[in-house]
């Protein structure tokens, strides 16, 4: 990422069942995707919500990203499940929520995995900055930047996806920048045109949210894509990239 | 507007002088552009800043608008100036510090000149849309939705452009949507990446501040465009939007 | 006001009836309450929302302020109304909406009134002064700044109460500030524990919303203290005022 | 605390040395405050900047405070310090950047001591008891809640404090819920004013910044009260809250 190849992350909010991540790998082959993502561990707003499959997940998912030989991106939210991470997961994401966890920062500057690290809520650009440098000080200079909404006074969407941090982030950092629209908007609908909109003003790539059945979703069933709708979306999504050259 | 025709209206931020407004005009015409934008009454937020040349800079765009075949749309601050626009210019602007002008709203609701609404700071979409329908219910319907960012707390930009609002916009109106990446990022450097944004998620068309020498403007410099960046952009936005057909 | 002399506003959201306004401009009397507020010119989100009595209001609070020795403070919408509120309103307010209806502003700067200045819904305390310094550049001087909340992501209130500009803006200017903690938190309950909080960080007094029967207003119900509330809420004031001289 | 005993704890930002805290300390006696704040675990946006004293910061506090009968609060930042923390502190804080850190507040859920727990920069009132919930749920229910200024887009002070939040809470949980001034403006002259109107809007406690000698403060500085301003502010305070009795 970051070297002119437009990258693709895609899968559920929360690794389900086998089944599940089956067919959304499947998906991901299909068209051309080699990085899957998945939820095992899940930071949620009530204690009382479903809190994911923990190891469980982890072990799901590598399973299956063998079978597909695809990479797998997954959410690290404590740093005494780092071992369990190195040993399943590709790339360890940092949610919105641990943007500022600075002591988790620290703990994943000292592994080798690549680092996918979200923009807090209502975090600055300067912040996010700073809290990539936190990872950067201990050593691991893999790291990607997600945009993935900020909260505003607008309920019309669940966040408010500010794609200026895109090229506003292009002309600070060489690190690449990737954009969330699932997150970013919480709506399906709207993933396709704030994507495609991403990759238009600058972005490295996307992390998408699919699922093969999103009204059963065990979570964030309203923002993902079934799988025809992302097979759609990554025909337009070629036009476009092909069109920017 | 709104009918498959994808239309971007240029110009400086302030009406100066004719040589100024002639270059630009050039400028518009040579890239295929129509509608000629400028401000004569400038909304202003110290009122020790330029307040704009006021009528004689409507007279002046009229002029330069007449030679070059071009369609003007400026800003109306107060309905008592209404009869001079309505000799003057083509489309009336309300500007984003008016959006919650209901009066204002109500009198260009009773004009027959289309209207260009930009949305208020900190408006939410249904306050955006009710503002519409005060014009639309004195019976004039030629009303064009303007995005051009809100404010937020990040401070990198001079606005939060709202992108998403395209798509959610288009799902509830059918209303053109154009979009003012001028305003909305305040930088230069980021009026064309957000300006192809704009157009791949949607928009109807695109509001450029464009000056002969933007180091010299009397007001908003630091986010026109020069005459040959803006060739550079209309080129690329021509790619783009043949790509999204 | 701003020398020592803590001020209450008082009165409803609109002006109704004679009866209605009988009623609170009593409740005002009773508590000691000088200054009456009520909307004849009503600016609302919707175009198909009641949009206040307009004149008619006006006459009939000029009727029962002579009638009770109370002067009216009431919203100003555009300056061709201006005849006619000289006529029958001793304070002039600019609303909320119009903080930056840049001409308005200036109209205001020449007559002779006294303008209650609502900060706008997003504006910074620099723009809020700003606005302020249109409307003294004209020449008036008798200003009254009020806060009544800015918009955040928080939707538990209407607005979000923004006391801390109280000590800030009695920092950078020597004109009194006030508070509508009615406006600012747009539910009754939290009316007087704000009200309170605004006398003990300093403002120069408060707006407050009263209905005789809350429950029927024809706008801002939630927010309006009924006579019994009210006359509650300033006995508390009192004792705090006391303690803080 | 929320038994009708208003508490305020002070202290500094950062412990830095014994001389310090025993000038703090006693200025705490002096004005009969038996809660001693202090960081020992910084939480810092950048990762060059001073990080705390830690562990020897925990020993400092505690010597410090056995000698002047006081107890402890300081913020805990990740869990693997709770045994060292449950040695050496009174009263866990979790500060405005972990109030998302689910991890962690489950693990302080399993703990005796009592959890002072700061909402989170963006957070909602409903977010907020969400991630008192995630405490609760663990087991531990002695929670204090502390409103301490949340982001908006104005930038005079440094966050925006919520007062309202205060009465809020109140309406929707028996949890005692406390103001801290010092950050939730950033500016000492700020902290005085606001801190009388915490507790006039009904809080239960304050959390004040107190520094020997703020302009050398390692941290904060600007926010904190020195010994003499913090003792006329508790002189103020005193006679309001007798007042509202």
């Amino acid at each position: 990422m970051g070297q002119g190849q437009f990258q693709v992350i895609g899968g559920p909010c929360s690794v389900e069942t086998e089944e599940q991540m089956r067919m959304v790998a499947q998906a991901l082959v299909d068209n051309g995707v080699r990085l899957m993502r998945g939820g095992a561990y899940k930071p949620r707003t009530s204690p009382y919500s479903f809190q994911g499959i923990e190891e469980d997940g982890l072990k799901l998912m590598r399973k299956v990203a063998d079978e597909f030989g695809l990479l797998i991106v997954t959410e690290l939210m404590d740093a005494r499940d780092l071992p369990v991470f190195e040993e399943y997961a590709d790339i360890l994401q940092i949610g919105t929520r641990n943007m500022m966890n600075y002591r988790l920062l620290k703990d994943v500057g000292r592994t080798s995995r690549p680092v996918l690290l979200k923009r807090g809520m209502s975090a600055t650009i300067q912040e996010f900055l700073l809290a990539a440098e936190y990872i950067a000080a201990g050593g691991n200079q893999k790291i990607i930047l997600c945009e993935r909404g900020i909260r505003t006074f607008d309920s019309e969407t669940r966040n408010m996806l500010d794609l200026t941090a895109v090229p506003v982030l292009k002309e600070k950092t060489h690190l690449p920048v990737i954009v969330d629209p699932s997150h970013g908007t919480g709506r399906s609908a709207l993933v396709s045109p704030m994507g495609l909109a991403a990759a238009a003003c600058g972005a490295d790539g996307l992390l998408i949210e699919i699922h093969p059945n999103p009204s059963e979703a065990l979570s964030d069933g309203d923002q993902a894509l079934d799988v025809a709708s992302f097979t759609q979306f990554m025909q337009k999504l070629c036009v476009l990239l092909q069109a920017l050259q």
